[in-house]
């Protein structure tokens, strides 16, 4: 069989194993599957995409690519920002988009187990049916998938108060490297038998395992009452007083969420609406707290950005008007990429930090003549440098690329981490060597070798 | 130096490593260290004990053991009750209980580095001191190291809200077994760069590393107001639905334990307490959002505790009061020592299966003629069985050893986990056999292979 690699005769072999329908060799599904967002780096069209609706088929797709020497690419709904699903040379991207069950609710014990290609967003909406609610909400809520959440160990807004992905990652069904399914984890409250590969798997970026189920824990829907708050700021720095005030007042906000000029102008001209004099950063908050403990906890978030110089503060407690106080947040990103093609950046650096940061960004803005916008999980310190760089123009995009590393080792310096909430992918693994150091980059190495030892699954991501 | 294998050679070779005084080699010594407080499990007097006090001198000490081919046996405290840091054959007891500083208080970032033998306690206490709060509670918090609790991923009372030991590791320096000195994880708030080797390591129980200081999240101490809520139950079937109801109210209490009439007719008649009559289990809770929330919880808990049965509810806002409230589950197993010594369970149930496993233990309890009383986490579905066997009766202590086997057995088929928040350490070895099968089983220990391969640490330990 080693002679098999071309698409037709993979896509012959293959659909003795899956049904011919879901067997893609054609030219414009291999291109279509080739990458995630991150078309900014690497990608080479696969052999063949399989779309999967069972483990087993996941499990004889392994086995059939594991003894031709074949890479699996597995890949939830490709929304991913770091290239953690571009295909390679030699490759089968293994898609777990139609595997989009939910299996179970249990109300008693608040879990669910789904399949990993559900959205994200119709797994809230299931959840909330029975009263439950899964807290993690990356911006990509409506197209990405919790397989994909898990294997990126992907963050959000409200990740500030209530923790990301991981945290709410129990147990999992995977498919292992030789084609064996096996179930990690627990569906009880707490568990301390052997090793935690479960958290292991979140985050590894589909390097270990092809994850196909997920147990996740879910929270009361009831008992929180939003409301929102924000403020403009005449400066980052003011910006940045108030996030560190918020900190220092003990207050933990379900969100705490940062705007820069570049963005905020760019939403204003965008959407026809004026903004304040003056108006420089905007700083979005939310409070949950319900009844009288959320009321004073607002009223002291709205006097803690007054006095760090904020002004047309607002609050709100209305869902309609929240939303409305958070739609430069929620429009940002499509108004910058209206005016070109956007290479996000993802870093966390400590809280304090992110004045710092942010002006540091600037200034590898103005050496390398490109256009920096910010926005930031401020409350977190997790921030999306967005690159602007007009499509075709390769001297920009070369500015652009000398601006994302100088900022990924600035983050650095300050005690920060090159990935957030995005995952390594291909577009951080210079980063990621630097911030691991050699010795932790070897155990990486080790680890997937364990598991891994024929690095069959998505070799080259997460770590280098 | 293959020749050296009595414990004066090992001390002389040792004490030019590190100073003679914290080489400790008498047998009085030897045997003080061989065991946690897993006594029942199997046990070896070590070559000798170490107080390290720097990552500097445990690498000295991993590399002399690694050349000679002797293992090292991990201990914080030494307060494991599953026999994790019992020391077996041809062995060094590493103990890190000198290792107590505070490294740093971070308010803005609200983390501690501390070193990783500091008291869980002492940690508590200086983040107070700072205006923060580190949440995880273990019953033996006054008495156990930091270090130990990640080590097996302790629990406690509070984690039915607040999470356990893994949820607040950010990251830890460790030792790996070639001596090098690593830092994992990270300081911010959120990251997702490469595997969570930081997650692996907590619960791993010093089979792949030593963990020599750690970076542990806090969170404001302030916003909370403890009240307590209790109630006596004419049954365990009662309480057990009791518990089912604060499920279904969406409410998450601080804390929900259970005591059983063995734990309470023992408390009772130690300190002279007259009982509430038919008082068969007590459930006692605490409710924690402040102000009015607080006070409505608080009702509506006491309402469900009523509606299931319970009697004598008694609510309470005041520290002392509380106190008093909990002293019934704070005496309960040092009044049950008073009868014998006791054989602690630790086994974690789907929450809606407590009262048929609680039924359960007490059928094993009556067909192998032994006394089992439980204290549990009820709101985590997490129970201790306490078995008690009076000292020298070897053939009550075989019976126990089967009721502790067959309540095992019985959690599994609930579809629990063998332990909930202490760990496998010896004692829960053929449980976690079965609880892991042998595939999952492989992958650890091709994991314990990647990072350990001579299986230098505590060899024998966590999985089998």
């Amino acid at each position: 069989m080693a002679g098999i690699t071309t698409p037709e005769r993979i896509g012959t072999e293959l659909a003795g194993l899956i049904p011919f329908d879901r067997v893609l060799t054609d030219p414009e599904a291999l291109a279509r599957y080739s990458h995630d967002r991150a078309d900014w780096a690497d990608f080479t069209a696969p052999l063949a995409v399989v779309l999967v609706v069972t483990a087993d088929e996941v499990s004889a797709v392994v086995r059939f690519a594991a003894a031709l020497g074949i890479r699996i690419v597995p890949r939830g709904a490709g929304t991913g920002l770091s290239g953690g699903a571009n295909a390679m040379a030699n490759s089968i991207v293994l898609s777990l988009e139609l595997m989009t069950d939910v299996i179970e609710l249990n109300t008693a014990e608040r879990y669910a187990v789904v399949q990993a290609g559900l959205i994200n967003d119709d797994l809230r909406a299931a959840a909330a049916t029975v009263g439950l609610w899964y807290p993690p909400d990356p911006a990509s809520s409506a197209i990405s998938t919790i397989g994909g959440n898990a294997a990126t160990n992907a963050g959000g807004i409200c990740c500030v108060k209530y923790g990301v992905t991981r945290d709410y990652v129990l147990g999992m069904q995977v498919v292992l490297a030789d084609g064996d399914i096996v179930q990690l984890g627990r569906r009880t409250a707490k568990g301390a038998t052997g090793y935690d590969l479960t958290g292991l798997m979140v985050g590894s970026e589909g390097t270990l395992g092809v994850i196909t189920q997920l147990t996740v824990k879910l929270l009361p829907l009831g008992g929180r009452d939003e409301r929102a708050i924000v403020g403009y700021f005449p400066s980052l720095d003011s910006a940045g007083e108030a996030v560190a005030a918020v900190a220092r007042a003990g207050i933990i906000p379900a969100a705490l969420e940062l705007v820069d000029r570049t963005c905020l102008y760019a939403v204003s001209e965008w959407q026809g609406v004026d903004l304040p004099q003056n108006a420089d950063t905007l700083l979005l908050a939310k409070i949950d707290e319900p009844g009288a403990r959320g009321d004073e906890l607002s009223l002291q978030l709205a006097d803690i950005f007054r006095a760090a110089g904020g002004a047309d503060v607002q609050q709100s407690s209305d869902s309609d008007e929240t939303d409305r106080l958070f739609q430069a947040r929620r429009l940002a990103y499509p108004a910058l990429e209206r005016l070109g093609p956007v290479l996000t950046e993802d870093i966390c650096v400590p809280r304090a930090a992110v004045p710092m940061m942010l002006a540091s960004i600037q200034e590898s803005a103005a050496r390398h003549v490109v256009v920096i916008a910010n926005i930031a999980h401020a409350g977190d310190g997790n921030l999306h440098p967005l690159i602007i760089a007009p499509e075709g123009d390769l001297a920009v995009k070369a500015r652009a690329k000398l601006a994302f590393d100088e900022i990924i080792a600035r983050c650095l310096q300050l005690g920060g981490t090159v990935t957030g909430e995005h995952g390594v992918g291909l577009l951080k693994l210079p980063g990621a060597a630097v911030e691991l150091g050699d010795r932790v980059g070897r155990m990486h190495h080790a680890v997937k070798d364990s598991l891994d030892p024929e690095h069959l699954f998505n070799p080259g991501k997460a770590f280098s």
